[in-house]
């Protein structure tokens, strides 16, 4: 795709948009997706705009600096990105791998706008699906003993292989709190529950023993706080007393899959942008 | 309609179904729907029979008594209902009334198989109302110096009116703990959340803070433990950033009335049977 | 509510939303919500906003007369509407009420913003369920014969009550095309399926007989062409072996009601714009 | 799995439950799932029976034949299945690949319970995909001068492999009438839309033209009508103004593929009869 996107928050005012546009018209660019939305109770303005040159191409990073003066004097939080870069992510996993084939399959076909440079497992199980779409596959094997090393190895793949953004594709080990403060709102989770119900482990087995009548998904940003980050996206899937602890684990597959792979998406295309504890997704 | 519900439930084991659709057969009725199910964590069977006499009039005290010896040997719990018997229901209401406004049309267009003899509330507001349906309104105020008076009142109309079932929707005072014991089973509720999520008081609030994309709401029957009682249905809806406050309040109404008409609905039609803290529902 | 409503349709071109919110911005007014959308395929370009003065009251006449000059240089088709102006909703049901029951009582609790000066119906039957929330119900029977004089009285209560939408709430008789031409945009009608599937009289039958896994409605603005309006909004149902032509029915009742109050309440705050056969709806 | 599935369906009876059941206790085995239906319209019972054997082996050949006088006497069309047998499935695939990703990731994980033994194509696209899995794939293209030729290819594997069910996962070539006498209820297809919408070529462009706010997709059982066969299961999908005819393509796969895999679960599950143009299925 050409052109860019930019999103943004500042508080509210008179003005905002038609000035932000003014500036995107000036530049010689056309707006071909906008969407705007006040927080009102904290007085919170939010824009995303996509826009392509008239003419010619566009230069992000020239255009970032002609809207400093504009951001400055509103005090805006700003990000002006290329289209054309495609976000380069790291998928994490652990021994289910139905999130990893569901992303693997989408990038296939051109269906997720990401790149996956690498693939980290904690074990071997996904070793040979990984090879067969010529990904690289790094087997980090993780245990009390290991824990730093392995985190450093992880931070070398990061830095080598210039991650934009990691997804932990039912990865089942806790990042440690350094890594989760050096990435924040880079580091997508998917959680087998409808948080903040479930919270923690075996979330499919408390919802049996609880007679829920539906399950769900949670894909979220991972801050130092277990299962507490902000919201990106959630789904439920019905189930009654037929579905046992293990069809529960059947049926949630398909929901993980499909709302973790949405997250994704959302965020490489620069649809989500962080509010507080909670997000703004411009869909 | 004509015939009997029987529902039972009782320690797995075979030919528990053929000795129960037996005796049907030989007490000269036909079964018209018939459903059961295993509970494989606790080894527990449970069986839902509608059936109809082949010729005349069936005679529900008369099976009932006919089932005992079958019922004492396999240990079963069991109800032998008569279907021409609809269940009289006590609403409860406090301010917001769309719960009592879709019962109360749903019952008036027979898409509920239940009478409403009396509707009960802590205050005036639902009262014209409810008197366009002609069904006798009780104003019962409440504080913490007429508690118990109140209470006393409630008992005599359950008594009076010869209730089966209290529906409480969206009743906002606490039933106390000793007619929960009076009627297990037989007190449903609306709580306005996902649960086991957001519990207690105000939970679009809570949704709203900890920025969810689902909203819920859950029907169950009431115990001593406040929000904790088996779950009969729920129902979610999805939600954004412009879904404020009060949006989430209008969003949720709609959930609500649909997920406690069901809940009652099935209450009515014998098809709901407790699993501990759980419940079987035979849809 | 104070302040306008602006939407707008024209050719798309760039600068469009800088000039549009510039004027908003010049006019002493701040945009509380706005969106745009732009048709690819027919390179059309629409907007929705709704702007408050910042100190004052808004003249939406005067607003309107300013804003043409904009207008007529882009050939903008655009509608300027003064929020605290409710529209004046004209009802019409014939037996089955379950859309007027749920339209009436989310008016009177002031979930939907319009006014109900009357109901028409060519039954009696929903007469007292009218006069409960004291509401002019006109009965207006329909026959080979009357058919032109009905419609002549219909004529008259829709001037004589200066009716802004018609809404046929299961209303099973034909407008004849004349009235159709005259209101284009502002007759919705809720048609029980999943349309196109199912055009015509019963459609639940059809859909049985069908062996459909989902049942739906659809609302649609009315044009001389049965069921091929413009359609504003569908919703679907499951239903299985189970649901019989009966139960069909009244799964349907849900839906309807659901999606026919979605349709009113959107036309009623200005989010339904006209695009060719289909509909943009900003939510 | 242990024991077996017993399907049948025949004219309404008192006591047909009762006999079934009690053939099924006498032959030593345990009920572990049942259900019925009776379908009120035509006055046909279904009834569908996993059973255990209390000890040791079942044999499902030996049952069948104990079995035939009862059906006999009632006029029943039955199935005894071997649970150990696992249903050896083709899947026929042209240049969209989802569902047949879908179909291969699940089973390799064990969540569908058959054997594909062959992929066959009209085109080269997916061969590395499927070789990934290691399962045969028999590229047969298609033209006009060809047509009779590729179908001998293809009855040839369809013999050699033992092939009990032919899953067409986005097959957009036409069997021929013979090939579909010969394997009624037999052949499953996926339809990208909600029938009886949308039917033949280009559904998602059909609804993107006609502006429809929901799209679906469709298994179904192949009869020589296309388009027309009985419909196994239909999943809807939310889409609006901003999803173009490519973004409907891209929605609607992920539906395409969950429903798809259902009805090729139920099917291997014994869990789908036919009735008539229509299905009975118990979930």
């Amino acid at each position: 795709s050409r052109g860019i996107v930019l999103t943004l928050a500042c508080p509210d005012a008179p003005g905002l948009i038609a000035e932000t546009c003014g500036f995107i018209f000036r530049q010689g660019l056309n707006i071909i997706e906008s969407a705007q939305f006040t927080d009102q109770t904290t007085g919170t303005f939010f824009m995303r705009i996509v826009a392509e040159p008239v003419a010619g191409e566009s230069d992000a990073q020239a255009l970032s600096t002609a809207f400093e003066p504009i951001a400055a004097e509103h005090r805006m939080r700003f990000t002006m990105a290329d289209r054309s870069h495609r976000l380069r992510a790291l998928i994490m996993v652990s021994k289910f791998d139905h999130c990893l084939n569901d992303l693997l399959y989408r990038t296939s076909i051109g269906a997720l706008p990401i790149e996956i440079p690498a693939v980290v497992s904690n074990h071997r199980d996904s070793y040979q699906r990984v090879a067969a779409h010529d990904i690289p596959y790094h087997h980090i094997p993780i245990s009390a003993a290991t824990k730093e090393r392995a985190e450093a190895k992880l931070a070398e793949i990061i830095e080598d292989e210039r991650i934009d953004l990691i997804v932990l594709a039912r990865y089942m080990q806790v990042l440690s709190p350094s890594l989760c403060r050096r990435f924040p709102g880079r580091v997508i989770n998917i959680h087998h529950s409808f948080l903040p119900s479930f919270k923690g482990a075996k979330p499919y087995h408390q919802a049996f023993s609880r007679g829920v009548k539906l399950i769900g998904a949670t894909a979220h940003y991972v801050t130092e706080d277990l299962d507490e980050g902000p919201i990106i996206e959630q789904e439920a899937v019905r189930v009654d007393q037929v579905t046992g602890p293990d069809e529960l684990v059947a049926r949630g597959r398909d929901v993980e899959a499909l709302v973790l792979s949405r997250a994704v998406r959302w965020h490489a295309e620069h649809r989500i942008l962080l509010n507080g504890t909670r997000t703004v997704v411009f869909k």
